[in-house]
């Protein structure tokens, strides 16, 4: 079918314009149609605009982009009984093969097969409607507006990655990089049983537009040491918990010097080439680590989570177009304004 | 060595007299010596007052009362290098042998041998100054008041009770029962993960202390029934957490329905008697359903989320007694006044 | 389409006879077909036969009896690329919806939705082929016979139990209860990492069938208190899990004293009406108890146990009868032998 | 006082001789008097023998040697009420601070004053009679002898390495590494609950040992590559397990190959420099990695497993001396034979 949509065509290279695209807009059976009415631009979107890539996945065709969206639906597949049409919903971007190993088994992110919006070969939602499996769309709570509910993404990801550290009450956590996505893992491992969160980077900007939130203390490493505030912190114990979003290799130098003895480390962040890992020291201190791989089973969580008000992300939304402008928002996305969180596109 | 204390004489006969205890207020190496300054009055400590007994445990002896106990430092052992002569600090009322079974495996609390102050034939710490091991005090933060000190002891029953839960980020949990207890539980699980806590309960009076509160949902069971309130509230899936800290054998009859599956059910409260289990709809459900037994490494985190702010129990000291008049804070507590949440006595 | 198969037509009342049933023998593009070549009678089959209904499940039209099954996959959908015609199969008989909540958390089993062979209404599989989805079919090893193949069906629950108690190295079990689902309890427990394991039963000639496998240690309760064993062969600690497999509300009785502090507790049989749960002294132990509702994730696993030799069900097929004579295979299972353990069905 | 001991005097220079050293024969209230009858000679021992240092550990006054010990009691302290004179013992040869953080939240290994048998400047046990705390202080099972109770030491690295890694019923493991340590954790590992236990190295001779242990693969990395075996033993989902035991950094060029996703590491090995950590690969599997130090809790579990006969230690006592040939046994030792598991020490 054709449809209108956010196309990037190359490094560099993105229009709005008529795209043939596989599918159709009739629901199956346990499928919902969707009006998008918001979509937030992804740093991987910017990055395949200016790279053409991530890593293995490359843009080779022309490729709708987006995968942060929240919309209204617009119809409802035969077996489809919980959601309805003119619900205000956001939609989980990946989907898995349903009978698959890993999604049996409560890992439907780690599925092979799942196929993701806007990572190559498979087409994005900036377009007016998409089609979108009933089980992977989620209802917002009347107090969410399509605008948080675009945010549902980026902040799924910091949910998940504070369910994965199996946070205890009154934890003490670290986040390397102020980044969307650490700002995320910050906001969302305070709301899931952390006293206090120790965000760390290098920009200034970044770290200003957290400091002062309730339980958040920045640190810029242009100025202090991260095992030094650590250590004040806590009395000399260490964090109980690492999170690792900058994707800086420089990260893992002082990680087992920070984390106290069975603390955790959470790999959130994607470096580039192989990190040194002092493995005595992480059995010194049996310490666990794990990483994760965008998400599964924390999209109505981090519904509750914004529903309640423990998490506000409005004003992490600096800035929002219409759908004819779209352009114009990648271009802003782009230029990577120390003081912009998120870029939104509204249709 | 003779010392001044309120001591429980017999049912409904307490004074404030000199008393012959065992000890010294020299302490030992790893002990610290302590000026108490402000104990809570404990519902235990209110049961015994009147009746003497708590299951097993009865009052043979004239005993001390009080065990929710904060103070400042006055002498340290000669081992004890993290704590010094005027810390300001809250104290673990339960001492295990440290080198059982229960303690070396982490679970100090269900040591056969725990000394537990006020717990017959275990004097209490309703006295000017005790000894206690280093590793059971803890030092307040410095925005964390003495009178917030002594309310640790109830608090971290409920931040224990939470950690059991393994609650999951965004959780809906059920607290049964609006006492002190169960007010903890409620916000020890708010501060600890859960989007929302829905507490039931037939007193009015104590629902409406906690009605407002952020994050919490209040359940008249004069006016709704629990089961409505959950269902309407997680879109019929359930409650993933259910506290039982009522004691009441009424709560068993409702649990199973009220949480979800895979959901998981922690026991606070001692009903008397046996409980009637629904055995099929826990397996049904794959329920899993666990009890505590005070608390045991929760101390500190305990402290971390008062000082954090995460949990403010100011509101929630009803009135405070100079030691002289002890009799009068007791009777006060045992008149269970149903706006009282707690009494306390400052030294 | 009109099918051969063993039918439960009402109580007492099985015939080898044409049947109409829904579906077809093509698979789609999901699915395999399979000729079913070994079939279990399970006990409740046995008790549909006998009583027509189990709790809600009532048997009001004929239905197809038999799930625990084995065959040869004799052709496959159109996506299937991990079996292929001619391999030799066993089939777990619960169908979920795949895109579930439940299904998606990883406990599929828990999906109300599930459509469980010879379960009303459902058909079960003795009959000559079916189709099935293949994500639910598995490979025998090349050292599984068909035979065991079919054992698989009730192993799995004995395995899923096992890993639903967390079995740590070295753990020491009790299993109440020596009937088939107990022995296979107690076989994985001692696969699964239990130093030893202690059935307990009325049935001595149950017991007998047991004793002297290695690890294995009976209780007579015609002869012996369990909480007698349990003290002696633990030094007076207890057991660190507790497998309820017997369904008789007795069992409630002594499980407290017997499971050791912070032990663990999982329930498989069902009883009848309320169990009488001693919460105090769960609460003073700290003992978690979970049930679980047949098994997920766990079929393969259980193969991986038969093929390596750790676990050898073949001295448990106590007979076996050819499909034309279903009638008498039957009657063998209704007479409940005490010597028989499973009964088998050949095609 | 002063005492007859294996007494490592400096590099490649071992004496036995009277000693000086510190404390008394006589058992404090809570410690037990061991007659040490059998003494293994671990690769640490050796390790200090030829380079008078491991790591910051650095022997520089005459050290005795010797922490894998089993011995009969002739003595208890006022306290002692589980152990009594006569009893077959053996001893977890680290004694932590019982009142410290980590030992009270179950970590006592990883306490930092944990001192230890033969870890400078702490001397060892290879000497007639030492005094231990009775809570470290096991008694063998009648079945169970003094030279298999001289290897529940590094057994127990074995055990607690299998209980960290979590094993669910089925799991398949690779062990890196042939070594002692590599061939105690692939016996607990199957005793465990994995159903196979792949062991890779490239030495043919150690392989050789175990090679046709029920349970056992080995892979011998002079002719296979690990990757190819376990694509062919797992269907091509690698392996659950991985455990690091050979210390050798190319350990970890295939790890993150050879494991499957939602897959476990556990790091024993101690690896020279920092090792090469594929972060992208650990995330997009979602691989959770943790390592030991020492063990923790497990004594006991050891010696359940070995009393049960589920682990044979037998075959690895490759020699036994008598304590006036020390010397020799630690020649013998130093070395070593690539046939020798271990060579022990009688008084």
């Amino acid at each position: 079918m054709k449809v209108r949509a956010v196309v990037l065509e190359g490094i560099g290279d993105i229009r709005l314009r008529d795209i043939e695209v596989p599918g159709t807009l009739e629901p199956a059976d346990n499928e919902v149609r969707i009006a998008i009415k918001t979509v937030g631009i992804c740093g991987s979107d910017v990055h395949y605009y200016k790279h053409g890539r991530i890593g293995d996945f490359v843009v080779n065709e022309p490729m709708v982009l987006g995968h942060e969206a929240a919309g209204i639906i617009t119809a409802v597949g035969a077996h489809v009984s919980d959601l309805k049409v003119g619900d205000r919903v956001c939609m989980e971007p990946g989907i898995p093969d349903f009978g698959s190993l890993e999604t049996l088994e409560g890992h439907y992110n780690l599925d092979p097969a799942v196929r993701f919006w806007a990572t190559p070969p498979i087409h994005g939602c900036l377009t007016p409607e998409v089609v979108h499996p009933a089980a992977l769309t989620y209802k917002l709570p009347d107090n969410v507006s399509l605008a948080e509910g675009a945010m549902v993404e980026p902040l799924a990801i910091g949910v998940y990655a504070a369910a994965k550290a199996e946070i205890r009450p009154g934890d003490v956590a670290v986040v390397a990089g102020a980044g969307t996505i650490g700002m995320m893992v910050a906001f969302a491992a305070l709301a899931s049983g952390c006293s206090e969160v120790i965000v760390s980077d290098m920009a200034t900007a970044k770290l200003d537009l957290i400091a002062g939130s309730p339980g958040i203390v920045v640190v810029d490493l242009n100025k202090e040491k991260l095992a030094d505030v650590v250590a004040a912190r806590t009395a000399g114990r260490g964090a109980d918990i690492f999170f690792e979003a900058s994707g800086s290799l420089h990260a893992f130098d002082d990680m087992m010097d920070v984390v106290r003895r069975n603390g955790r480390i959470v790999l959130v962040g994607m470096p580039q080439g192989r990190a040194p890992l002092d493995v005595v020291a992480l059995e010194v201190k049996e310490i666990s680590l794990t990483g994760i791989f965008r998400y599964a089973n924390v999209w109505d969580r981090t519904l509750n989570l914004l529903g309640s008000g423990k998490i506000d992300l409005k004003p992490l939304i600096s800035a929002s177009y219409p759908f004819d402008q779209s352009i114009a928002a990648f271009q802003r996305a782009a230029a990577q304004n120390p003081s912009d969180v998120k870029v939104q596109i509204t249709l």
